[in-house]
């Protein structure tokens, strides 16, 4: 079958590269980060706003979405994006992390996950199989195979039995898969231990996915460990597809994940961090907070062109944020995707000049000592 | 001394009337409802968001802004609108009636409200005298001068007694205001007593105040005697100067209070139904919770061409709401200020071309009679 999607590499520098990924719902400039849109919608942000910051893909839930409201419902409207009213392509994790995350009581057979729904306590079953058939209900542009996405810590022997796991749900995930214009990623495990991430690297890509990701990072494990494995696990995925770090991380991280020829990122960490209050910004983070912003007339980030930093001074955000207004939530959270997707265009452009190098060391020496140090 | 604010009737129909109100941060069409942003953000609004909806004017208050972030403080930052980084006129209100409704502990005397910060419980004093100098640090437009709102239902000694003090302290907000750029407005109390309304409206109108508001309504009295009183209360007010019902109300409650002769309004009405999930439509209210919703592709309003109506249908909106999520608090609160924007502008026009009477009937033919009776 030919793969539902085009993915060609337009620049190298290094280890790392710029490519073009063409979706049933348009084009993605990679590497290309993706805002978390859980539920169908990245918090506090509107389609329309996501698409003119740049973003042209956005990450949603299959196992919140498959709970409310329905795969099936989801299908009646068109597909996530059409549902959504987003313009540009969806991908969608398989639901098993939070089958297993969220879920009152579950229990992981050969044959699925078995768990009670967090919303209503009703019985559910996610198999391989299924989750690819809710996947294609939903009409993602990009699904995901169903996998076990093991904590930190997991001891080796523990480690190895789910990587078994994982490549024959990898299997029978690629064999049920029956749409003909939505590309299905297999997902490398193997948890900090090199000899299980080559064999699962090795497992995974003898199935001919679209695409490569490689999971089970920052789930707590030292920063070195997750910079290793996610390094030696790309370096096995084939250079024609690609290859996707699932959940990291930091402008940092996602720095040094691009180096290694990583395409693809999705985190929680800008949207999630900005309703709490932080912000990123060319001088570093900022807890908006802080007293010290009380009487700061200066926006968010003096070097940053979006909304709310050409509206707003510091002094008003923290005032909306101490009221617990909503405007605090869009504001920040419209920043720091703004700030992502400006990190990401200017690695693009670095790699097509091949000065990524001495882009990557620019962008870090904006920021203090204590953030660049969390990173490398 | 001149009027900070130019107001000019620029047409007329019957009881209703069309003008044009100039402050120091520009001109606002009327009749005009301005929508509630009590903390200095109109809840989920973006500032140039309620701008690019037509809102020239929008209100704040003074009560809450003085405790958090403090007068001062928004004194400093170029006064609210500035602060809140929007284009337009702000109104603040006087800070009473939440002064004795939301504070811990109050008390009233001759010289003012004594009461406990909802926030810290730190003792605090407003007078006729600070209620104005913090309106005036804040920069206000049009600022209120202090009065008791008497709750419904109140006695008529209780009632008369109040407008007394309301009269003295109107005296006194007068006497107190320094700035020559900010407006002073009096407001007309009563309770549901004809003869008291009267009284109250010869005591304000007395003083040369800039505009006039008749407060009070919509404080549990029954819609008729709400009714009475807004027209009883308006027909004693100066044609030349703006005339202001405040805190009223629905789409019905302004169309007949557009026919009284009233210029401008407030209402929590659109942004809290909003955020509880209920929708003002040309066809009358919709509550998006329900699961007749649930598979619907429309959008909220088919006659509406407000953001959300162009991109989300029901169904997302509803799916939406049940998942919590900020998005739905943000598009039911767009389009319900859109359509109450656009029924100010439909009023304005209809006044112009002295067909007020047929356009509020008409407005009203497309509610469900119950919505229509409510407001008549």
């Amino acid at each position: 079958m030919q793969s539902p999607i085009e993915f060609s590499v337009i620049a190298r520098d290094d280890g790392a590269r710029a490519g073009r990924l063409v979706t049933g719902h348009g084009e993605v400039a990679t590497p290309a980060f993706m805002p978390v849109g859980t539920r169908a919608a990245v918090k506090a942000m509107a389609p329309d706003e996501l698409w003119d910051m740049g973003y042209r893909m956005v990450l949603a839930n299959a196992y919140h979405l498959a709970i409310r409201p329905g795969a099936e419902l989801v299908r009646e409207m068109g597909g996530v994006a059409s549902f959504m009213g987003y313009r540009g392509a969806v991908l969608t994790d398989s639901g098993g992390f939070q089958a297993m995350s969220l879920a009152q009581i579950n229990s992981i057979t050969d044959d699925g996950i078995r768990f009670r729904s967090h919303l209503d306590g009703s019985l559910l079953m996610l198999t391989p199989e299924s989750a690819v058939e809710i996947q294609q209900h939903l009409g993602a542009d990009i699904m995901m195979a169903l996998d076990e996405c093991t904590p930190y810590p997991c001891e080796h022997g523990r480690a190895l039995k789910s990587l078994d796991l994982t490549a024959r749900w990898a299997e029978r995930s690629h064999a049920a898969r029956i749409s003909t214009t939505q590309a299905l990623f297999g997902i490398v495990q193997g948890s900090v231990y090199p000899d299980l991430r080559k064999m699962s690297a090795a497992q995974i890509t003898s199935i001919a996915f679209d695409g490569y990701a490689v999971g089970g990072l920052s789930v707590g494990e030292p920063k070195p460990a997750m910079l290793e494995m996610a390094a030696l696990s790309v370096s096995m995925l084939p250079a024609d597809k690609p290859r996707y770090l699932m959940g990291v991380g930091t402008p940092a991280d996602l720095l040094a994940a691009i180096a290694m020829g990583f395409d693809m990122f999705d985190c929680v960490l800008p949207t999630r961090n900005a309703r709490n209050g932080s912000a990123f910004t060319s001088e570093g983070r900022i807890s908006i907070k802080q007293a010290v912003h009380a009487r700061d007339g200066r926006p968010l980030d003096p070097a940053c062109d979006c909304r709310p930093c050409r509206t707003h001074s510091r002094a008003y955000l923290r005032h909306l944020f101490m009221s617990g207004e909503i405007l605090a939530a869009r504001a920040l959270t419209e920043h720091n995707l703004h700030f992502y997707a400006n990190l990401m265009r200017g690695a693009q452009a670095a790699i097509a000049s091949r000065t990524f190098a001495a882009y990557a060391k620019d962008v870090a020496a904006g920021w203090p000592v204590k953030e660049a140090a969390e990173g490398a």
